[in-house]
Formats: structure tokens, sequence, C-alpha cells
């Protein structure tokens, strides 16, 4: 078993961000609102501000109380839109249960949408155009898979068909392109026979949001495990991924480890999109 | 083995659609563009326009010459995406080599976009947003399976991912909702162990565009078999599903004919599209 050390792959690719920064003629700016004080959320805007500031992108985090009404947001939105010093804008999810998230998202600026949620996005992925942005965390798990292995007519097994990662990372992953061109299966918690489904993968990526929920019976001995859950379980002081890692990892040719996999790759991804937005702005 | 009448399938969601378009207090409009003499395109739309009038729809049909301009193309599509007496606007693909087949498909206002080949309609369709119009062939697919047995939990196997059929296809059967909520492998030319794969269906569907390209040794006995495929084959007169019907048909469970199988469901649900945008626009 080899770890995948997506730490390590995330921060080559924010190196090389931060070169092309250093060139890029003007300041690029990258906005995140934050609604409420989700311990969760708080954290992940952290970890993205941290990474803003390695690699030389300008952030700015507006933090508003959970009573915030949608309203409001929606102004501050359409401002950040029209701002040309911001080149992406992040509303950290999941928003308080009074905003409708579907409307919020909506209203950001298809061409600052550098978390790829605004539905033009996603469609520009399904129907493969270049000019969208690719949601960061399916984005990360392919180029992870892309720096382990050649993943063409593999079979791929997700696990979980979340709008965030499982949806969008199978579409991403059966792409006729480089890096990508795999046999795709999606599973969920409805499937039928689950553990056969995913014992046929050569790599098994688990989005389901359930500690240790793929169990070593499930994988077949050699597969690649990615592993997308962050999880936090009582009486347990680390977080856990969806798969069993301590069982399955022996039996696994690649795994990623959580945290350290999918995470770090996520943050590098929101990092490349936005220098992307700035360099389409110019 | 029994057949999966499309025909009659279709036929009776045409009937109920009869109904509610005469209850609908103004007419409703459908416009298809066609570019060029491609036979095929000829008789898609002509199948089309009498859909609509044997419902109640009013088609106008736009015919132009092969080496038409895309400025002329866009500025009649600006015009009807202006026009209040037009509910759906349906440009015949494929289009003359000299156009850029995407420029005009986003050139079409996604409230008329009843053929959802629009990017914003794919990405509410892999959201699974409610309001925005899904692609008439993987919807009619989907229409075809809800009729004919439950899919929920079962295991699909789809053999092709163009943007038209495959890839949404896949989406719209994964999601979690009645009549979908299957497990879907999305499988190609590139995949390896194709055979193996398409053994493991419990429903195949064929969308590769080859002809006869899904032999019986690829059939599990039993399995429900859709042919997504219109193939002209030389020195044969009829035309010609992906599967391999006389050999497939005896170890199926279900089968689509071809002709008269998911044929006459894109066309039921274009029509169904269209009183649907009416219906939103009032």
């Amino acid at each position: 078993m080899k770890l995948i050390d997506g730490k390590k792959i995330a921060s080559e690719i924010l190196d090389s961000l931060t070169h092309k920064i250093e060139q890029f003629p003007r300041k690029i700016g990258l906005a995140f609102l934050l609604v409420g004080e989700n311990q969760a959320s708080l954290a992940y805007v952290r970890m993205k501000k941290k990474a803003c500031s390695r690699i030389g992108i300008q952030s700015i985090v507006k933090e508003y109380p959970a009573d915030t009404s949608q309203e409001e947001l929606l102004k501050e939105i359409s401002q950040l839109n029209l701002d040309p010093q911001i080149d992406g804008i992040l509303v950290q999810l999941p928003l308080p249960a009074h905003f409708d998230t579907l409307r919020v998202t909506r209203s950001i600026a298809p061409e600052k949408d550098v978390d790829g949620f605004h539905p033009i996005n996603m469609g520009k992925l399904l129907l493969g155009e270049a000019d969208g942005f690719l949601p960061c965390t399916p984005h990360g798990i392919q180029q992870l898979l892309a720096h382990t292995l050649p993943i063409e007519g593999k079979h791929v097994v997700i696990v979980g068909r979340s709008n965030i990662v499982g949806k969008p990372l199978a579409v991403l992953l059966s792409q006729k392109k480089k890096g990508a061109n795999a046999t795709v299966t999606l599973a969920h918690s409805q499937s039928k026979n689950l553990s056969e489904i995913t014992q046929t993968a050569d790599i098994l990526i688990a989005a389901i949001g359930q500690p240790r929920f793929i169990k070593k019976e499930m994988v077949r001995p050699g597969c690649v495990v990615i592993d997308v859950g962050i999880n936090r379980v009582q009486n347990e002081e680390k977080l856990v991924g969806d798969v069993d890692f301590d069982a399955v990892a022996p039996i696994a040719s690649w795994i990623t480890p959580v945290p350290g996999g999918v995470g770090p790759m996520t943050i590098a991804m929101l990092m490349q999109n936005t220098l992307e937005s700035a360099t389409r702005r110019g």
C-alpha cells in the first residue's frame, strides 16, 4: 500500500500558481462570504484564506451574523459581481436554514463562480466545454488520480451522488479527455448489492458522508481508494473519513489519508480557478 | 421476451398533452430552424411537425440553405427569443461544418430551449433543479423505463457518452427521485472489459451510434435492453439499432424495437417541454 500524498501534490500546484501570480500584472482578489458561526465553515475559510496569502491572492472575508437576511446577502453578492477588483466569489456552505441556497448560488456571476456551483458552470462541465469553472473537489480528485496512475479505460466506482462531489465527478472522469476517459459507476445509499459493485472497481471513491462506511469486504485487493469524507465522530479526537482506513489500507494499492488527501487538493483547485478567472478577465 | 412499445407509450403521452393544450388559453408556438438538406434532419423535423399538428401546437419551420452564415442564424434566433408567440426554439442538428454549434445552442434563450441543450439547462439537470428543461431523448428513455419496470436500485449500464444521450441520461437515472434512483455505469468506446461490464447490467442502454454493436455475449439473460441507435447500413433497407436485435431479443426480458422504441418518446418529450414552456411563460 502506498499513500497518495494530497498535501504534497497540492503544495506543488500552489507553488506553480505562485509563480504565475507573481507575473500577473495586477492584484487578484477572492471574496469569501461567511454567514453564521458554523465551526467547520470557519475552519475551511481559514484554510482557504491561508492558501491565498501563501500564493499572493488578495482575500477578503465578509462575515455576517446567522440572522442576516437573504436580501442583504444577495445585495452584497451583486456588488461583488460588479467589483472590478474581485475575481472570485465564494459563499461558504452550508447557509443557515432560512436561506434559499440555490438562489444564492445562482446569484453569483458565472464568470466569478470559482466554486463551480452555478448551473451554467455545471452544464459546461457536463457538455465538456472548457470555458466554465470545474467544481473544486471533483477537479482535485481528478488531479490526484492523474498524478498517481493512468485512469484511461479503468473502472471507477463512486459511492455518493451529491451535487458537490459524486455527480460532477462522475461526469468529469467520464470525459473523452486525457486524465479521464474512465468507465464510471455512480452508486449511492439506494444501490442494491453495493458490495458487489464496489468490488468491481479499479478505483473506488468514497463520498457518502458516513464515517468508515467502506469496509474491507467491499474493496478488491489492489484497488486504488480515494476517501472524500471528513466526519467528526463522537468521542474520537481525529477526523474520520468515509473509508475504514485501518482495515482497507493494507489491501489497497494506493489510498488517500484523511486529512491530507482530497482536502488540500480542493483548496489548490480553488486557487487555480481564481487565477483562471483573473486571466480571463484580464 | 417482451417488446417495449415506445410508439404506444408515446401516443398515450401525446393524447394526454392534447387534452391539456386544448384547455390552454392561447396558441402554443414551436419554431424549427433547419439549415441545409440533411435527409435525416428533414425526416426528423417532419415527424416533429406532425406531432405538433396532432396535439394542437402551432409549428413554424424556417429552412435555410447550407451556405447560410452563422450571423444570419443567430439573428433569427434572437428574434425568436423575443417573439411572444414562440414558446420553443429548436435548431435541428447537425449544422453544416462552418457553424459553431456550441455558440448557436447557447444563443437560444434558456426558457425557450425545449431541446434542453443549453448549458444552463444541462446544469440544472445535473443539480436536480426542477425549473430547467430535460433533454428529450434521455427523458424519453427514463419515461419508457418508468412505464415498464421499477428501476430504483437497479444497475443501469449505458454504452456511449454523448452530450445528447449518454451523459445526461446517466445523471437523470442517478437522481434521488421516483422513477430514477438507479446505480448507473457510463461506459464507452474506451472502456476496458466492456463485455464484462455490460453483463453486470440489469438494464442495458445502447447509445454508441454503431450498428448492431451490442452482441448476445454482452448481455446477461433477463436483462432489459434499450436501443437508442438509429443507423443506416449500406445494402440494408431498414434502419438498424445499436443492438444486434435478432440475437439479443430472445435472451432479453424486455427490449425496444428500432424504429418504434426510443424515437417516438423523444418527440413526445419535446412536445411535453413545449407545453411546459408555454405554461411557465403564461
